[in-house]
C-alpha cells in the first residue's frame, strides 16, 4: 500500500539549498502509477528550475527527473505494470492524452504536459508519481543507475537522431557534455561519421572513446573554416551561443543545424548563406513516449550507457555544486539512501 | 545558325540605366542550347544584381532570368530538343553535373552553378543561352508570356510547397506580391488551408482571388494572436524583416517557418518557444531541375498562371521602375521587341 507520507529534497524558495521534506501525496489517480525511487540523475534542467531561469518554478519544488526505481502501486487503469517491476521516469510526467499532438504520438509537445518538477513533486525523493503513459519498463541490461540520465539527457540528443539522421550521416556534436557524450555514443551507434565540438582539450580524448571519429575546437577559426561545407547534421547542447555564423558555415547543403540546448539568447540567422545551400535551424525537447521506448530498446541493444558519477542522494546538494561548477564526467547520479528506504 | 552578334539592354554599371547594347556570343559549348527570347520576366533580384546588393554583379550586366523562348540550336551533346521548340530558363544557366549536389538532383545547389545574370548574359536580348540541364520544354497548356515568372519566383516558392505541404495542411504565405501569390495559388491547388499575410489592405480581396480562405495582416498585433500555433507551414515571400516572434507564434507544434526572401539583415531566433514545440526554420532558393520540370506540368494541369503586366522590352528601364516603386500586380513580363528578331 502506499504510504502516505513521502520524504523528499525539496529547494523551498528560489535559489535556496536543497532540505528535507516530506509532503502527502494525496490520492493515486486512475491511470497514475507511484514509482519507489532508486536512482535519479540530475539535469541542468533541475538546476535552471530550482534558480528559475524559465519563470515558471513552484516552489517548494522537488527536483529529479531521470527516475529509475521500482513500481509501488497503479490507479484502476494501469493494468500492465507489476508492483515491483523495474521503470524509469523522464522530464514528463503526464500529458492530456486528448489533443492533436498526443493522439498522434507528440505527448512530449501536448500544452497540457506535465513536467515532473514543475508544479509536481520530482525524483529527489522516496517516491515519485507519474502518469502511465511517461512510465517505461526498463529493459533487461541496462544497469538502473547508469540508465538514469537516458531518460532526459539520452532521450533529448536521441529523438533528432532518431528524427533527422541516417548511418552515411556526417553528424557533428557541439558541447561534449552530459547531452553530448551521449549524443556521440548513439550517433557512433547510428552508423554516422561523428565529429565533436568542444572548447576543452581535456575532453578531446574522451571524446574519441564516446565514438568521435573527429574533435574539433569551435574557437579554433582555422579548424572550424577547415570543416566548413562537411556536416549533414550538427546536434548543438550547449545552452549558451557559440559563434553561430562559423557553426552554420560547417554544414553541407542540405545540412540541418538542430538545437536541444536550452539557449535564452536570440540566435541570429544569418539568411542569405542558408538560403543558397537550402539549410535548416530544428529545435526539439526531450522526445516522445515511444522515442523514449525505442531509445531505451537501442540502448540495450547496443550497450550504450552514460558515463555517470554517483552521489548519495542525501549529499545532492553537494552533487548540484559539483554539476553546477562545471565538473561533471559527465552526468551526475544520486542513490536513494532515505533512511525508511533502505 | 546562330548570328555572331546577340543584342540586348545592358546596364554598364552598378544603379545605371538599362542600354542598347550588342555582344559576341562565341561558339556555342557542346551542352548548351541558344534560344530566341521571346518573354522575359522581372524579378527583384535582378534589381539586387543591378543594384550589386550581394556584391557579386558583373558588368556590363543584362538582366533577366525568367525566360520563356523557341530553342534556335543546341550543342553537339544536345539531342532532345528542336529549333523552334519553346523553352524556358530560369535563376540557373549551368551547373558541374558532376559533384553531389549535382549527381543527386540538387542541382540549383551546386557551389559552381552558373546564374543566368551574373558572368552570364541573361533575358533581357535577343538570344539567351543556358546548359541544356536548366532549359525545360514548355508544356501545352500554359501560356507562354504568363509562364515566365513561375522559372524563378514560381519555382522558389513551389519547391518548398513540394518538400514540406501535404494537402492536409495549414499553410501562411506571407508578402502577397510576385512570390507569394503563385505561392497562395499553388498552396490552395494543393488543397492546403491557405492564410494570406499581408499588411496592404487593397490586396486582401485579391488574396482571396488567387485561393487565400483567410487573409491577415501581419501588423495587426491582435489578429496575429488570434492564430497563434495554428499553421503548419509559412512560406515567407519578403526580403525585409518583421516581427520574426510573432510570426512564429503562429505556427503550430511542428510547424516550419521556411523563408525563400532574400533576407540581408540577421534574423533572431527566439529558440526557447521553438525548442518546446520542436519547430523549424529552414530557407531555400529556387529549386532543382526536377522541381521545375514537375511545377511546369503542375501549373499547365491546374491551369496556374501569375497576374501579369506586360512590356515590351524597349521599355525595360520603365518596367523595372515600376516594379522597384512597389506598383506591379503582381509580376511584370517582357515581350521581346528587337527590330531584328521581329
Amino acid at each position: 500500500m502506499t504510504a502516505p507520507v513521502i520524504h523528499a529534497w525539496a529547494a523551498p524558495a528560489c535559489g535556496a539549498p536543497l532540505e528535507a521534506w516530506a509532503f502527502e501525496p494525496g490520492p493515486l489517480g486512475p491511470c497514475e502509477v507511484e514509482i519507489a525511487v532508486e536512482h535519479c540523475g540530475i539535469c541542468h534542467s533541475d538546476l535552471s528550475v530550482l534558480h528559475d531561469d524559465w519563470g515558471n518554478a513552484v516552489f517548494p519544488c522537488v527536483p529529479g527527473h531521470e527516475v529509475v526505481g521500482r513500481v509501488v502501486s497503479g490507479g484502476s487503469l494501469v493494468n500492465d505494470l507489476a508492483p515491483g517491476q523495474r521503470v524509469a521516469v523522464g522530464w514528463t510526467a503526464g500529458s492530456c492524452d486528448r489533443c492533436r499532438c498526443c493522439i498522434g504520438g507528440d505527448q512530449h509537445l501536448c500544452s497540457q504536459a506535465q513536467p515532473t518538477i514543475v508544479g509536481h513533486h520530482g525524483g529527489f525523493a522516496e517516491r515519485v508519481r507519474a502518469d502511465r503513459t511517461w512510465v517505461f519498463p526498463l529493459p533487461d541490461g541496462l544497469d538502473p543507475a547508469a540508465a538514469a540520465p537516458l531518460l532526459c539527457g539520452g532521450i533529448t540528443v536521441f529523438s533528432p537522431l532518431l528524427e533527422y539522421a541516417s548511418p552515411a550521416m556526417r553528424v557533428g556534436v557541439v558541447g561534449i557534455g552530459g547531452l553530448g557524450h551521449m549524443a556521440l555514443k548513439f550517433a557512433a551507434a547510428f552508423g554516422c561519421e561523428v565529429t565533436a565540438f568542444t572548447s576543452t582539450p581535456a575532453k578531446a580524448e574522451e571524446a574519441g572513446a564516446f565514438g568521435a571519429s573527429r574533435v574539433v575546437s569551435s574557437r579554433d577559426a582555422g579548424a572550424m573554416r577547415a570543416i566548413a561545407g562537411s556536416l549533414d547534421l550538427v546536434i548543438y547542447t550547449l545552452n549558451v551561443s557559440i559563434d553561430w555564423a562559423a557553426l552554420m558555415a560547417t554544414l553541407a547543403p542540405r545540412g540541418r543545424l538542430h538545437i536541444v540546448g536550452a539557449v535564452l539568447d536570440p540566435v541570429p540567422l544569418n539568411l542569405m548563406p542558408m538560403l543558397v545551400q537550402a539549410q535548416q535551424v530544428s529545435a526539439s525537447p526531450t522526445g516522445s513516449p515511444a522515442a523514449i521506448a525505442t531509445m531505451l530498446d537501442f540502448a540495450a541493444r547496443h550497450r550504450i550507457a552514460p558515463q555517470v558519477e554517483r552521489f548519495p542522494m542525501s549529499r545532492a546538494n553537494e552533487a548540484l555544486e559539483h554539476l553546477a561548477a562545471g565538473r561533471a564526467r559527465y552526468r551526475v547520479v544520486l542513490d536513494a539512501d532515505f533512511p525508511a528506504s533502505q
